[in-house]
C-alpha cells in the first residue's frame, strides 16, 4: 500500500463528497413503481461515472431493476467482486426529515440523505478506492468486478438469478460486501456469520364458520385457543425450541468465539432501553450476543383470528392463522427444519382442530472461516483504513445475496461495513459519517493492494 | 279457556297474516342509521294497530329508537308484561334472498321476510292472542302491558333504562318473552335458564415497537408468544377453566335437570355436521347439552398481533391483543369472575412482558324455578296452544333484557318461543312457520285466561 493513494483520497475528499451528493439526489426507491424511472436514471448515472474513472461498465437489464456491472482488469490473476445496491428504502414518514431526503446536505460531519449509508455511500467508498488506486498506481493490482443491484430494498431476485447463470464468469477469490455497520463508533468489524431462516404459514380450523359463543360455547372447539396452545408448545418460557430434532444440526460456539464475544463491549441495559423492554429474553446458558448471533430462534411474526376490531363479538372463531419464522444457525438446514416443524405442529394440534402448514421461505445460514486469507485481508484493510483494531462479529439477520454468492461461487464473502447502527438506515434522517466514507475508501484501496 | 277464542283465531287467520305482512314491510333495521325513519314508522304503525284492537298505546321516546307501550286493564288484579322487539337485523347479503326481505311472501306454509320470526311474528302472535280474547270475552282476565323495543338488534340500552326507572309501575306477576325457539319442530319449550357473561380486553406488550427478528431474535420477548402462552394456560385441552376460584359459584346441575337433558332427543353427530366440526369439545364429565347450557366457558373471541397480511414480515411483535369472553352460569357473579381473571392473567404473564386487562362487559346468569306457578302456566299454555308436550330447556346465550326484568322486577320471566332454529333469524331467507304463529296466538290467549 502506497501512501500516495491515501493522500489522493484525502486531497480529493471534497470532490468525492460532491459526486456522492449527485448520486444521492436520485430517488431510486425500488419498492415504489412510481420511481421506476428514477431507479433506472440512477443506474445510468452510475454506469457513466464508472466509465469516467476508467472502468468498463454497462447496465444489465433484468425483469426488475437493472444491475450495474463494471470491470477493471488487474495486474495479477487475483479477482474480487464488490457488491452493493444503488436502490434505497422509501422515505415515509417525510415530516420528521430535517432536510429533503433527496437534497443531500452536510451537517456536523455527516452527509444526510436517503441511501447515504444504505448503501450508496458504502458502495461509493469502494468506487473511490478503486479510482484512487488507478490514479496513483496506473492500474489495479487485481481484477475488480462491481455488481450493484437495484432490488435489495424490494426483495427482488434478479441478482440471485444473474449469479446462478453467470457463476462461471464470476469465479473470483472473494466477494466484498459493504452493507453492514461498524461494531461501534470506534470499532470496525468483520461479520463472519449470518443466521438463516425458515418461515411457515400456519392455519388452524375448528368449524366451517364462526359460531355464536352462547349457543355453541362448551360444544365446539375454538380455533384461537387451539392455535395459542400450539404456539405455546413450540418454545419454552426461556425460548428453547421444543420441536424434536430442531437443535440437531446446530454447531456449538467455538471456544474462541465465546471468548471473543465476552471481550466485546456490550451492555444488556443499553439494549433494553433502546428497544423499550423490561428484561432480556432467551436461553439461560448463553449471553445476549451469543443468542442473537449464534443461537436459533422460533418467532411468531403475526397472528390473527376471530374478531379483533372495536368493541367485541361473542363468537367462537372457526379459524386462526399465524406466521412463524425461525432464525437458523450453521449447520441447520432450513428445509430439514421446515419438515421437522411441520411434523411437530401437526402432532400437537388438538384433536378437534385441523392444521394446515405452508412453507413460506427458506434461507441457509452462513459461517466463514476467519482464518481464511481473504477474510484476514479484509480485516487488515479495515485496520489500516480506520486506524483501529477490527473485531469479529456475527449477524443475527440473513442477507440472501451473501448466501447466494456463497452457495454459487464457494468463496468467502467479506462483510466489511462502513456504516453505523445510528445512521438511520430504513428510518428518517438517514446519514453517513464522512470520516467513515473516507476510511472506507482507504480500506477498499488497501484491500485491493494487499491481497 | 273458551273454545270461541281458539275458533276466532282460526277463523281470522287470513286477516292476521295480512296484518303481519303489513308489519313486516317496514325495514326497521335498528343498527343502520339510514333506517332510523323506518324504525320510527314501524313503531307508529304498531301503536295504531294496538289502538285499533282496543288497547291504550303510545310511543315512549328514548335516546335511541322509541319503545312501543300498550296496556289493557284486566278483570283481576293479575298483571303480565309481554316483551318483544319490532326492530330487525340487517339483510346483507341480499343476493341469496329468494324474495325481497321487506316484501313478505308466503310459501309452503311459511311467511318469508326479515323479522318474520325474530321477532315481529312472535310478538304479533301475542297481540293477536290478546285481540282474540277481547273480541270473544269482552275483556281480558288479567292486565297486560306490552313493551316492544326497537333496539334489540343494535344492543341499545333504552329499554333497560326504562325498566330501571319505571320498575314501580311495571310491578307484575311475570314477564312473557317470545324471542326464542321451540326445542325441535314438534316440541315447544320453556327456557328456564340463561348463561351470563364476563368479557375482557387483554393486551400484552414486550417492547416499544416491533423489532427486526434477525437483529433482536433471541434477546427480546415476543408479544404474540407471550399472549399465546397466557391463553394456553387459561383453559385445559378439555375446556376446563384454569382460573383459580372460577368454578366456586357454579351451582351443580340438579338431578332432575340431568335426567331431563338425558331424555331430550339430541345428536352430537348432527351438531358436528351442522357446524362443520370433527368432534365435540369440552369437559368429559358432562354431555354436550349440559356443557352448552349449564357449564361456564372461557373463549377467545379474537386475537391480533404483529404482521398478519400477505406474505410475511420478519418482525418480533411488540404487542398483541385478545378479546376474551366467559359464559357464566348460576351462581357465578360476573364481577367476581372478572376480578379473578384479571388477577390470574397478571400472575401468569411472562416476566419479560407487561399485561393490561380491561373489562368489557358483564351480564348475570339467570335461572328460574320451573315449579313457579307462572312458569307452570306458560308451560300449560304452550301445551294447549301447540297441542304437544313442552320440555324444559336452558339456553347457552345471554338475553340482557331478561336479566334486566329479573333484576328489577324480581318476578319470573317466562321464555316461551314460537320460532324454529331453522327460521334463519340473523341469516338470509328468514321465515316464520304459519302454524307456529297461530299456535303462538292460541298459547298467548290460553296463558292470559288461565293464570
Amino acid at each position: 500500500m502506497s501512501q500516495p493513494c491515501f493522500d489522493y483520497i484525502d486531497q480529493n475528499q471534497g470532490r468525492f463528497l460532491d459526486e456522492l451528493r449527485q448520486f444521492l439526489t436520485f430517488p431510486s426507491i425500488s419498492a415504489d413503481s412510481r420511481h421506476k424511472e428514477d431507479v433506472s436514471h440512477c443506474a445510468q448515472w452510475l454506469v457513466e461515472h464508472l466509465k469516467q474513472i476508467g472502468l468498463e461498465s454497462r447496465l444489465i437489464p433484468t425483469q426488475g431493476h437493472p444491475i450495474v456491472w463494471a470491470r477493471c482488469k488487474g495486474q495479477s490473476d487475483k479477482k474480487l467482486i464488490i457488491y452493493g445496491h444503488y436502490d434505497v428504502q422509501p422515505v415515509d414518514p417525510v415530516d420528521p426529515w430535517q432536510t429533503d431526503p433527496f437534497m443531500p446536505s452536510i451537517r456536523d460531519g455527516f452527509m444526510y440523505a436517503r441511501g447515504a449509508s444504505d448503501d450508496k455511500g458504502q458502495l461509493f467508498a469502494h468506487i473511490k478506492g478503486v479510482e484512487s488506486l488507478l490514479k496513483t498506481r496506473g492500474g489495479l493490482p487485481c481484477e475488480v468486478v462491481f455488481l450493484f443491484e437495484g432490488e435489495e430494498e424490494c426483495g427482488g431476485k434478479s441478482l440471485e438469478h444473474y449469479i446462478q447463470k453467470e457463476k462461471a464468469n464470476l469465479a473470483a477469490d472473494a466477494v466484498i460486501v459493504s452493507d453492514t455497520s461498524l461494531y461501534d463508533e470506534a470499532t470496525p468489524a468483520i461479520t463472519y456469520g449470518l443466521r438463516g431462516m425458515a418461515a411457515l404459514d400456519v392455519k388452524v380450523t375448528t368449524a366451517a364458520h364462526a359460531l355464536h359463543s352462547g349457543s355453541y360455547g362448551g360444544a365446539v372447539g375454538n380455533a384461537v385457543k387451539a392455535l395459542s396452545y400450539i404456539i405455546s408448545r413450540c418454545s419454552g418460557p426461556d425460548g428453547v425450541v421444543q420441536i424434536p430434532g430442531f437443535y440437531d444440526g446446530v454447531r456449538p460456539l467455538a471456544d474462541w468465539e465465546r471468548d471473543n464475544i465476552r471481550r466485546l463491549s456490550y451492555d444488556d441495559d443499553k439494549l433494553m432501553a433502546e428497544v423499550g423492554s423490561k428484561i432480556p429474553f432467551g436461553e439461560a446458558d448463553y449471553s445476549t450476543l451469543e443468542r442473537m448471533w449464534a443461537r436459533p430462534t422460533f418467532e411468531v411474526n403475526g397472528i390473527s383470528g376471530g374478531y379483533a376490531g372495536e368493541g367485541f363479538k361473542t363468537i367462537i372463531p372457526s379459524c386462526a392463522a399465524a406466521k412463524i419464522s425461525m432464525r437458523l444457525v450453521p449447520d441447520q438446514n432450513p428445509h430439514t427444519v421446515i419438515e421437522l416443524a411441520k411434523k411437530y405442529l401437526k402432532s400437537i394440534c388438538p384433536p378437534y382442530a385441523d392444521i394446515d402448514v405452508v412453507p413460506l421461505s427458506a434461507a441457509e445460514p452462513v459461517l466463514f472461516d476467519v482464518e481464511n486469507p481473504m477474510i484476514q485481508a479484509g480485516r487488515q484493510a479495515l485496520q489500516y483504513g480506520f486506524n483501529a483494531e477490527p473485531v469479529y462479529i456475527r449477524c443475527g439477520g440473513s442477507i440472501p445475496v451473501v448466501t447466494a454468492f456463497w452457495k454459487e461461487l464457494k468463496k468467502p464473502v467479506v462483510l466489511m461495513g462502513f456504516g453505523l447502527d445510528s445512521d438511520g438506515a430504513h428510518s428518517v434522517n438517514e446519514r453517513f459519517k464522512i470520516d467513515n466514507f473516507i476510511r472506507g475508501a482507504k480500506s477498499s484501496a488497501y484491500l485491493l493492494s494487499n491481497l
